[in-house]
C-alpha cells in the first residue's frame, strides 16, 4: 500500500451528461428518498448522440435492474455536516454518512427497475422505482449485479431501515377523479407509495396545513390527519 | 413526463477528487473483477483536504459497507461494445451493459466494507472487499443502505452469477515463505481469494505458462493446473 500511486496527479475530471431522464416528479418536494421506495415511479431514460446506438446497451435486457449514476443538478455546494430529514431535520451527520445530493461531487447513485428498453429513432430504457427528478442529466448506466452489489447484512447506519409508512385514504372526490382516468389505478398506486412515505417537510408545526405534490402530470392535494394521509383531491 | 425538464442545457460536469485510495494491488492485473468478491482485499481512503474534516464522515461508523465512487483513472477511451473477460474475451456486449472502466464517463462503483476509521492527522478509512488499483482518485463516498441498495432477487444479465473459482494448492517452497512472515496467514487468504478467481487472460494458449502478481508487497508466481492454481513461490 505505497502511497506513491499513480492516481495522485489526478486533482479533478470532466464529466459528460450521456442521456437525460425524464421522470413522473417535475419537482423535488415529495420524492421519495431512495430508489425502490415507489415502485410506481416511472421515468424514461433518453440516451443522447454519440451514446444513442443500439450496441452500446446490447445486452441489458437481460438484467432487471440497472444502477444510474447522475447529476444532482439541482443542488448546489456542499458543507462537512447535513441534517437528513430522515433523523427530524435536527441531527447533524457528516456528508459522506449521508446520501444528501449536497455533496462535493454532486453525484446521485439510485438502483431502478428496467422495464423495457426502446431503440427505434435512438435508444430509451423505461424504469420504475425512480427517486430522481424530471430532467436530471444523466452520468453511467451499469448493470446491477446481484451478487457484488446486494449485500442484505449490510448495517446502514442512521437509516438503517427502510422509512415509516403512513396509510392512506382517499377522499369521496378524489376517488371520483382517478376513477374518470384511464391511469387511474397507476396513479392511486404512485400517489400512496408517494405519500405514505410522509413528504412533509420536517418542520410541520401546523397540523391542518394542506399540501399540493406535482405528480405524473396531475396536482395531489393533501394533509395529514393523525397517522393518516387523506388524498382531497387530485386535478 | 414532459421532455422540459431543467437539465437539458447541462452538458458536462467537473469533478474534484476528494481523496485517494491506496490498496494491495499495485497494478491491474489479478484484480477481482468486482468488489466483495477478495474480502480480505484491503485498501486505505485518505480523504484530501478540505474533505478530510472529521465531522464531514461523522455517523459512518456506523455502516458496516460504502460505496466508493472513484475514477477509473487508467482507463482510457471507450467504444459502443466491449468483449468482458466474464464471457471468454469473445463476446461483445454494449459498454452500458458492463462494468468495463473503458466507459464514456469512467466511473467505477463498488461496495466495500468498512472496517475502521482513523482521525488523527486528517481523515482515513480503512476498507477491504476491494477491487480497485493502489493510487486510484475517489470521487464519492456514500453510506451502504441495504434497505435501498440490496436487490438480491435481480436478475444480473450476463453475469448472473458470481464468477468460479479454481482450487488453490501451495508448493512447499510458497508454504515455507508464508510461514516466515508474520502477515502469512492473511496473505495466505488473499492470494487464495485473488487467484481462485482464474486471473489469466482469456487467451492462455500455453497451459504451462507461469504467472507473476504483485500483491499486497509481495510478487506470487503462480500456474494452473488443470482445474487448480499451483502458488510456486512466494517472494
Amino acid at each position: 500500500m505505497s502511497p506513491a500511486g499513480s492516481g495522485e496527479g489526478w486533482h479533478n475530471a470532466h464529466m459528460e451528461v450521456i442521456a437525460d431522464l425524464y421522470s413522473v416528479f417535475p419537482e423535488k418536494f415529495g420524492i421519495p428518498r431512495q430508489s425502490g421506495q415507489a415502485p410506481e415511479a416511472r421515468a424514461e431514460v433518453v440516451l443522447r448522440p454519440p451514446f444513442a446506438r443500439p450496441e452500446a446497451v446490447r445486452g441489458l435486457e437481460d438484467c432487471s435492474h440497472i444502477w444510474l449514476l447522475f447529476l444532482c443538478h439541482q443542488a448546489e455546494g456542499w458543507r462537512p455536516t447535513v441534517r437528513p430529514p430522515r433523523l427530524g431535520g435536527n441531527t447533524r451527520v457528516g456528508v459522506f454518512a449521508s446520501r444528501s445530493p449536497f455533496r462535493p461531487n454532486a453525484i446521485g447513485l439510485s438502483a431502478v427497475r428496467l422495464d423495457s428498453i426502446e431503440q427505434h429513432k435512438g435508444v430509451r430504457l423505461n424504469v420504475s422505482g425512480v427517486d430522481i427528478v424530471d430532467g436530471t442529466p444523466i452520468l453511467d448506466i451499469k448493470p446491477y449485479l446481484p451478487w457484488a452489489d446486494a449485500i442484505p447484512s449490510a448495517r446502514g447506519g442512521m437509516a438503517a431501515e427502510a422509512p415509516p409508512r403512513l396509510a392512506i385514504r382517499f377522499s369521496d372526490a378524489a376517488q371520483a377523479q382517478l376513477a374518470r382516468r384511464e391511469d387511474g389505478q397507476h396513479l392511486s398506486r404512485l400517489i400512496e407509495q408517494v405519500l405514505s412515505l410522509d413528504p412533509r417537510p420536517a418542520y410541520h408545526a401546523n397540523p391542518e396545513r394542506e399540501y399540493i405534490n406535482s405528480l405524473a402530470g396531475v396536482s395531489v392535494r393533501w394533509r395529514v390527519d393523525g397517522d393518516a394521509v387523506t388524498v382531497i383531491a387530485i386535478s
